[in-house]
């Protein structure tokens, strides 16, 4: 990749490189929601570059609430777009030198949700997680179920409960099956959890009974997201036989407001595990699939600094986006612009490395240290959770933000 | 009820009789899409009716693709314009008997999804089903897992494959496991199935949050339909543990286009089934909240007439509407106008009532005898299904038409 750089003062370790060029859904002091694109601590305020005749299309698609218009235009013109944007912010007689206010610092910025979501799927594509989980919930002779490595497992999840980092939300109640007891109980959940998740943004129609292979998926995928899929356990050890978990996932879930395209996480390729016993034809392969994307996770307790529980990365996935979404397709199932796919929690193969409280407290059995001397089982009240992620390569970092939210106490 | 009649020569065997008057959105010689009420065999045209000042409102909200803007005026204005309607098609001297071009010949009409659909969730308030389909995919001797009672078990359903009756879909591909094998092949589905299901729209907007308690349920439903839940059950066998149904109900489902509004169906309340063990309190609920609407499902086979496979009735089921939305917020959880509530299953308790051929058949053991000596164990390529529903009660009779898809091969 060809080295580049910006006029703009833009610090070593953003995750808004020259490099990245996100694209997400804005607003100052209230006023009209609109596209733009991150850099360094600056937003270019692509509505007025394309005012100013330095964008190839006009603002009117750049003045929305959500990017799927803008997606819709299809991959030439949006890859378009941030290479545009990547030549003025990097030649040196660039014209947008002589509109300082086109950049707009981004803690002046109200970030909004990205895109309309249609609708959300969930995998489950971490080996290493879906052990853990087996082991707990299930029997730990068995963890992983005979269909889970032919199978991307996946399920429906809420659209509705999705919000943008930032937004906090309130302890959900449910009901819980006491230890010993075959009586519920209704009560506030004493496990909320978060799962640390990646998510893809579909960026082009396809029609029922449309399939899309492993070769074309990417085209289909806009870009990706950090995403985490809160969890109340206790509610769904419950709940989820025989149809899955519901509503100990559907009160909320947390998105990330960049959305960094795949041209950007285009030098972070790598090879995905080799896949055994080989899977069927429509999910084989070629070429490397899996992501090199660091990924951790903070835990903020309210008079604590933040501590960080998780260290892990996305390359570890076992199934990846494309075999995923060739199997979310071939039964002709049709995917629309703005639908989110997201990955299933994360999980390594060590201790530090697991993506959920549940793993990394195993169920509780063995809770988190605070600086405090205090102990974490799950996420506690007031809590903040921040998940972050970057690839770096040589001089490239393109990193995606944060997506970050409180756990209210349950709502009266 | 006060006795109603119209001046209009309506059937009396006609699902949309006087008392009745759905919504609907249709076209007219692939015209605009607008929102319409059925009444015999025209539509109304609301448009039409606004526009010469005979409704209160603007014809502005009935030019439209859904009817979610419409929904969203709220109850009280929605049971205004439909009492204003059934007016103007009772009185002697109406205003409308001028104006015979406003109501339009339904066969000369093309129908379409009624609703933008946020999000789809299906129940599984059926306590037959619940426990026939446990007898054959789990254990006969603890058919009805130990949670079913004392929760609506309801999961995500997929919202974007969900077409309006008469939309024909192509039979599934995916993976099957084979009986005595443990490595699955990829097939075209050989278990294609209906799911004789009733659906609610949602009518009101719910805060991420907010709960919904059963008293107040009802004003959060806008009103009802028909729906197919088509599920390919060989390939639901293998996927669905441990996140319950995915790809064996995406390839596509089928709802009817006529919404029945609540205020329609109050004729045919009744009480619910005894539910024992006690509910926790947030799930009890007084008044009767279940419906008496008798049901069919009727299969075209190509070269023969219809053969009914099934008649049961709504009132059979375990968990009703105001306990389903109840649960569904308890934790928070926002609902949106357009949102689809479907029942999941209706079957009764004897082998006739059974709402899936998967039933009906014993999981394919015990195939139907067709009228030509041959038979049926799931949907065949070509099969016409149709599902149809109806309240009576003295001489009111308010229906739900029909909903009515066909099977075509797999695509290439």
């Amino acid at each position: 990749m060809k080295e580049l750089n910006s006029w703009l003062a833009i610090d070593r370790d953003s995750d808004f490189s020259i490099y990245n060029l996100p694209f997400g859904v804005f607003s100052i002091h209230g006023g009209q929601r609109q596209i733009g694109m991150a850099i360094g601590d600056k937003i270019v305020n692509l509505t007025g570059l394309a005012d100013n005749e330095l964008l190839p299309i006009s603002s009117f698609f750049f003045r929305k609430d959500y990017l799927n218009d803008f997606i819709g235009l299809g991959k030439e013109v949006t890859k378009q777009v941030r290479l545009e944007v990547q030549q003025l912010l990097s030649e040196e007689n660039s014209p947008l030198r002589n509109h300082p206010d086109l950049l707009i610092n981004q803690v002046e910025a109200a970030m909004h949700l990205p895109v309309k979501i249609g609708d959300y799927t969930d995998f489950y594509s971490s080996k290493e997680h879906a052990t853990n989980v087996g082991k707990m919930f299930r029997d730990p002779e068995h963890a992983l179920l005979p269909n889970w490595k032919h199978i991307p497992v996946g399920y429906h999840g809420r659209a509705s409960s999705i919000r943008v980092s930032g937004e906090p939300f309130h302890r959900p109640m449910g009901q819980v099956l006491p230890d010993g007891s075959d009586e519920p109980v209704f009560q506030a959940s004493a496990q909320v959890d978060f799962e640390l998740e990646m998510g893809y943004i579909i960026g082009r129609e396809s029609k029922l009974g449309d399939r899309i292979n492993t070769t074309d998926a990417e085209d289909y995928i806009f870009g990706k997201v950090l995403f985490n899929d809160w969890s109340a356990r206790d509610i769904q050890r419950w709940e989820y036989v025989p149809l899955g978990p519901f509503l100990s996932k559907s009160f909320a879930s947390s998105m990330s407001p960049w959305v960094v395209t795949m041209e950007a996480l285009e030098p972070f390729r790598v090879a995905g595990p080799i896949q055994e016993p080989k899977v069927l034809p429509y999910l084989a392969y070629s070429g490397d699939r899996n992501f090199d994307i660091t990924l951790e996770v903070g835990l903020k307790a309210a008079h604590l600094d933040e501590q960080i529980f998780c260290r892990t990365n996305f390359k570890y996935m076992y199934w990846n986006m494309v075999q995923q979404l060739a199997h979310h397709t071939i039964n002709g199932c049709d995917v629309h612009i703005g639908d989110l796919m997201a990955s299933g929690t994360i999980s390594g193969s060590t201790k530090g490395t697991y993506g959920s409280m549940l793993e990394l407290t195993w169920g509780g059995s063995q809770p988190i240290q605070m600086n405090d001397g205090t102990t974490r089982a799950f996420v506690e009240d007031m809590d903040i959770v921040t998940l972050r992620g970057y690839g770096v390569k040589k001089d490239i970092r393109v990193g995606f933000g944060s997506v970050s939210a409180q756990l209210l106490p349950c709502k009266e």
